[in-house]
C-alpha cells in the first residue's frame, strides 16, 4: 500500500481524472524521488501545465516507492562545488516552491512515507497535507552539514518557531501525529486509508465551485503577509467581486429558497 | 441553558454591570444571529459607543436563541446582486471586525452554538473566546459558492495555516475541543457552567487595573504586525508609559511591600 | 536537583566546557533571578562576551535557586518613578533579549522551575527550552498592575495569539505541559531528568558542523519577518554559500560514499 509501480515512465507522471483533479507523482523511487535538477525541471514543467488549465480543480502532489521524497540529491550536489551552481539549484527549487503556492487550485501532499528536507518542504509548502501513520518527517539537512533554510521558509509558516527550530537544528525525525499536532499536515490515518481518506479532501473541494476556490486560494496567502487592515481590504474587495460570480449568485439563491445549489460545473 | 429571551428588543442587546462589564447581544435568533445590514449597523453603533466608555472594563460578546451567529445574510445577498452593494456590506462588516480589535477594552467571545462563516470570524477576531461543549465552528460559505475571504483574515492569525485552508475548502465543522486546540477559543466547558467559566475570565481581567489592560491590549496587536526590534521599541516605549500610571506605582509599592495592591478601581 | 549552589560568586556565571557549550545561569536566588539593572548589565555583558567567542556552539541559560527567573525587580522599579528611568530599564532589557536572538549560536533555556514576566520573555526569546514538570510561566505583571508588554514581544510569536491574550491578561500561570503544547517549551521531563534531556538537544547540535548552525539561525528569524519569496531569496543564497563551506562539501560527499561524515571540528 501506498507505492505505485510506475518505474520507466519520466521523472514526474501526471495522472488526469474526468473530475479535473491532477494527480503529480514524484516517480524516482531508487533515489527516494530526490529533487535533483532534472526531477525539479520535471516537476516545474508539470507545475506550468497545470498552471494554465482552465479546468483543473485540485491537485494531489504524491511520491512512488517507500519514500514522499528525500529532498535535494546531495549526489549530484557533490559533483558541483560551485557557488554559481548552488544558486541556480536553490533558486530552481525555491522556484518550484512557490510555482506550488502560486497555482489557482488546491495542492494536497499525499505523504504516505518520509519526507526528508527539501521533500518535507513540499509538504509544508502544500495547502493540506495527508499522511499514513507510516509517514515521517525530518529537515535532515543538518545532519550532511547543510541548514535546511529553503525547507525553513515553508516550516516557520506552518509550525509553531521553537518546535520549527528544533526540527533543524538536530535533524531529528517527527512522526506523523506530532506533525499533525504542530501543524505540518492536516490528517493521519492507518497506511490502508490513506487514498480514502486523500479522497474525502478531493471531493470536499470538488463540490465547491471553482471561483470561489481559486478567488480563495490567491487571496489568502497574499493577505496573511498584510498588516489587519490591508488583509481587510484585500479580503473585502475578494469577496465582493466573489458573489458577482454566477455560482455564488446560485449558492446564495438556493440558501434563500431553502434548496440545494447547483453548480455551472457540477461534479 | 445558553439561550436568552430577548425577542422585541432590538437586533443587538447592550447590558452593563456596575464593573463595567458590557454584553452585547446578536438579537436575531430567528435567523440565527446573521449579520444582515441593519445588524451590523447595529453592532457598529454599540461597538462605537463603547469606545467611548470611559468606565468600560470587559466586553462580552453573545448571541441569543441557538446560534451564536450565522454569518452574513445570504438572502439578502442574494437580493443584491450589485458589485457597489457587496462591496459596501464587506466594507461595513471589516468596519465592525477592525472596531473589537480596536476597542480599548477585552473582548470575549461567549460561543453557546454553531459560529460559522462572519459568525465563526468574531469569534476569532474577539480578544479572548469560552465555549461550550455544544459550540461549533465553521467557514462554511464556500458551501454556497462564496469563499469566506473576510472570516479567513482573523483565522489565519488565529490557527496554524493548513488547518484554516482545510476550514476554508471543505466548510467542514470544528468542534469545540478541536477549536481549543487549533487556537480559535481559549477555554471549553459543558453548556451548563458556560457563563460561570466566562465569569471567571471577566473577573480575572476586572481584577487588573484599568491602564494597564487598555494599554496593553493596544499595543499588542501593533507590536504584533512588526518587526522584532520595532516591536520591542513599541513595547518598551509603552511599558514605561504604563509604569507612570498610579496603579503601576501602587502594585510595585505593593510588591515590595509585600502586601497586596489597592487600585484606584477596585472591582 | 535543579538548583546550584552558586551563592557569592556574582550575578551571573558563566561556565564554558570543552565542547563549546556555554552555561549562563542567572545566580541571585534571593530575588528569584530577578532582572535588575544590575543583573541585566552582568547577563548584557556575557552575551557579548559570548558574541565574540568564535569557538561557541550552543548556549544553556540557567537559573539557581528555585526560579528560574521572577523578571523585573518591581522593588527597584518602585525606587524610581520617573520615565527616563522606565524607559532606560526596558531598553537595556530589551537589548539582552535581542542579543540572544543575535547569538551565533543556539540559545536553549533550561526551565527548572517559575518563570514569569521577564523571566517568561527570557524563555520565550531562547531558541529553544527544555522544561521540568516543576516549571511554570506566567506574565504576572498584570497582577502588579503593568501589562507585560516588552514579554508579550517574543510571547505572541511563541504562542497562538488567543493563549497569549490570555496569559498576558490574566497572570495566570501555565504549567510546563501546557507551555508546550502551545509552542513556549521543546520538551518537558520530569526533574531528575531535565540536565539528560537537555544534554541530549545539546549533544545534537554539537554534533552538527558549525557553519551550517550559525548560517541558519541568523537566516531563520531573518527570513521569518519577510513576505514569502524574499525569504526565498535570504534562504536560497543562505543554503548556496552553506554548501561551500567544507563541512558541507564533507557531508554531501560521505552522502555519496554512504560513510559517515568527519567534521572539521568533531565534538
Amino acid at each position: 500500500m501506498g507505492e505505485r509501480n510506475t518505474a520507466d515512465q519520466g521523472l514526474v507522471l501526471l495522472e488526469r481524472d474526468a473530475r479535473g483533479v491532477a494527480t503529480v507523482t514524484l516517480n524516482d523511487a531508487k533515489r527516494f524521488n530526490a529533487l535533483g535538477q532534472e526531477m525539479l525541471a520535471a516537476l516545474q514543467q508539470v507545475l506550468d501545465t497545470l498552471a494554465q488549465d482552465a479546468q483543473l480543480r485540485v491537485v494531489v502532489l504524491a511520491g512512488s516507492g517507500k519514500a514522499f521524497c528525500a529532498g535535494h540529491n546531495l549526489k549530484e550536489m557533490s559533483a558541483h562545488p560551485e557557488l554559481a551552481w548552488y544558486q541556480q539549484l536553490f533558486a530552481q527549487c525555491s522556484r518550484v516552491m512557490l510555482s506550488i503556492q502560486n497555482l489557482p487550485v488546491p495542492v494536497i501532499a499525499r505523504v504516505h512515507g518520509m519526507a526528508t528536507a527539501a521533500g518535507c518542504q513540499l509538504v509544508a509548502q502544500c495547502d493540506l497535507a495527508v499522511a499514513s501513520t507510516e509517514a515521517s518527517f525530518a529537515t535532515s539537512g543538518i545532519n550532511y552539514g547543510l541548514f535546511c533554510s529553503t525547507p525553513s521558509v515553508p516550516l516557520v509558516r506552518n509550525l509553531p518557531i521553537k518546535q520549527a527550530m528544533e526540527m533543524l537544528l538536530t535533524g531529528d525525525f517527527i512522526d506523523a501525529q506530532t506533525a499533525q499536532a504542530q501543524g505540518l499536515v492536516n490528517r493521519v490515518v492507518a497506511a490502508p486509508s490513506l487514498d480514502v481518506e486523500l479522497d474525502k479532501l478531493v471531493t470536499a473541494i470538488l463540490q465547491k465551485p471553482q471561483t470561489a476556490v481559486r478567488m480563495g486560494k490567491a487571496m489568502l496567502y497574499r493577505q496573511r503577509e498584510m498588516g489587519l487592515e490591508a488583509a481587510y481590504q484585500l479580503a473585502g474587495q475578494t469577496m465582493a467581486l466573489n458573489m458577482m460570480d454566477a455560482d455564488a449568485q446560485e449558492g446564495a439563491q438556493a440558501f434563500a429558497e431553502k434548496r440545494l445549489p447547483a453548480w455551472r460545473h457540477q461534479s
